[in-house]
């Protein structure tokens, strides 16, 4: 199907939601978005969840955002249960315009929910040659270090840079081995899946994907990605004033009430210290891509390259629709 | 060793090596906390490479630091290649006077040197009632994602939060699997390393010491880890005038010049957007701690947990100084 006409059934769907014309645009540019660039997990897949939990009044498809100016720099949001994505893009855009006047822009934003890719939000501040950090919190998805029961989220540290080329520096990592999806899939075709990645029920570390979906997955290097986590659901639920802990709801399964889920972005003028960024991170960008490669590895790449190339792949041809997502698209249009 | 007795002779090494008394109190009391929190690989192993550093002209013992206000948030820090202590010392006491002025206070510092462990100064941030992020890098230890020769350094990733307890939480990991230190005892030991930790010099995985030890270490998680590290190298070196891109000099081995580390301190007031951060905090730490625990362990700790304990068995007890400690202890006074 082409970018275009996918555009506009989206944008039919979210306003036949209830979504202003604006809101509905917001939303099926940022999950167009993520099919161009190859997280399909982030895209299609979640509109008809987004579209039930408009359907049983968990996501408010009016919200009424209050934007708090506590400084110059600093902005608090409450997004009043909207979509992630409609909360995320307005706190995105003010975390830039505070960063653009003081140097530094902070913005923390509460009652929200699943935003889609960090990678997309601090991609729209290196566009203006700004450095972000965005931060968010998920459903319980990996057990903390220690224990056999999820609690965090998959939580992404999420890190953007200009890099003096049209290719931003966007890392956007989550602190789980590998997702759930790769577990499902492994369990389906009775492959097994990497030892350390996850527990059995009883907190045994297997490598049996049917286990592992009954048990829970591991956070990244043990204690190490644990505490990223931790740290990943600090800054995003109990700093801005979003469920923490375990809190956040499931936005498949869990229709008892909005996620109100959390997030944090910080933005930078990269200029703030020396004069010469831009000469400095293409010099940096250099000496790393450089370096004598392992066998079998052509290029270095730095975190964003792969995906700005499945963007670029992408965006000129039609996005494949499955089966599953036309029926969806008949659905809810 | 009395910590009294050794403060005092740690002291006088610094004193003979031209450092202010001020000063001086600043990097004993750094490397005594450092032995005293376990991590003896940044406390005393260290003050005989310093002291050579001073007397060889590649840290200077009276520098004339510059400190240049941005703007009430933001300052920038040249530390004229003095002990990465003492700029570190300086760098977030005026971060923390930044974030009690205006909410968020970020200090950019270069021509610095090692300044031991993050953690510290993260706590001090923290016992004033503030959250703080501290970056910095370090000499090439790691190899990138795809690369067969060390660049990056085990920058760690360092954050700390008041936890509304005496005992903070600060995460404090480097992003490598595990330090050089424990490689050298498994080369000398005879035992094999984990597998995934090294490659050897043909850019192999190896188990073997020996073998990794000529080769390099690997980041924690592939290119999850590969990226983090990259990004605190931009952090710390690239956005505040320091070195990056691997060209932080080894301290112990080149003296052909200052190391020129650059750090990155952000502390932020918790209290931005809520106004029950510490319960919120005290209550996220709960959920955590009342999880199914797996087999054979006892609690789940928080960041920091344990090293505070250790703070607490020993600051009461008397410091242990092997006899090559004794002996630099001698030659340097």
């Amino acid at each position: 199907m082409k970018v275009k006409t996918l555009n506009k059934i989206l944008n039919k769907i979210f306003k036949k939601h209830k979504l202003s014309h604006k809101d509905s645009l917001i939303c099926s540019n940022a999950i167009i978005n993520a099919e161009l660039v190859g997280a399909h997990s982030h895209g299609l897949s979640r509109l008809k969840m987004y579209c039930e939990r408009i359907n049983r009044k968990v996501i408010n498809p009016k919200p009424k955002i209050k934007i708090k100016k506590i400084s110059n720099s600093i902005t608090s949001i409450d997004a009043n249960n909207s979509i992630g994505f409609v909360a995320a893009d307005i706190g995105i855009k003010q975390a830039i315009i505070n960063a653009k006047k003081t140097g530094i822009g902070l913005v923390g934003i509460k009652n929200s929910g699943h935003y889609g890719l960090s990678g997309y939000y601090a991609e729209q501040a290196v566009k203006k040659n700004l450095i972000a950090f965005c931060f968010t919190n998920a459903p319980p998805a990996i057990a903390p270090h220690g224990a056999k029961k999820s609690l965090f989220g998959t939580n992404p540290i999420c890190f953007g840079t200009p890099t003096a080329s049209k290719v931003p520096f966007i890392l956007d990592t989550s602190v789980s081995v590998i997702n759930r999806g790769k577990i499902r899939v492994a369990a389906r075709t009775g492959q097994k899946i990497p030892h350390g990645v996850a527990l059995d029920k009883s907190g045994k570390i297997t490598t049996d994907a049917k286990k592992a979906l009954k048990g829970v997955q591991l956070p990244i290097a043990g204690f190490r990605g644990s505490g990223l986590a931790w740290m990943v659901d600090i800054l995003s639920g109990v700093i801005t004033g979003g469920n923490h802990g375990g809190k956040v709801k499931d936005p498949f399964d869990d229709f008892s009430g909005p996620q109100n889920i959390g997030h944090l972005f910080l933005v930078l003028k990269p200029n703030l210290f020396v004069g010469n960024y831009n000469k400095r991170i293409k010099e940096n960008i250099k000496r790393v891509k450089r370096l004598p490669k392992i066998n079998g590895v052509k290029e270095i790449l730095y975190p964003g390259q792969s995906k700005f190339r499945r963007f670029k792949k992408n965006h000129k041809k039609e996005i494949k629709v499955s089966s599953n997502i036309t029926k969806d698209l008949k659905l809810l249009s």
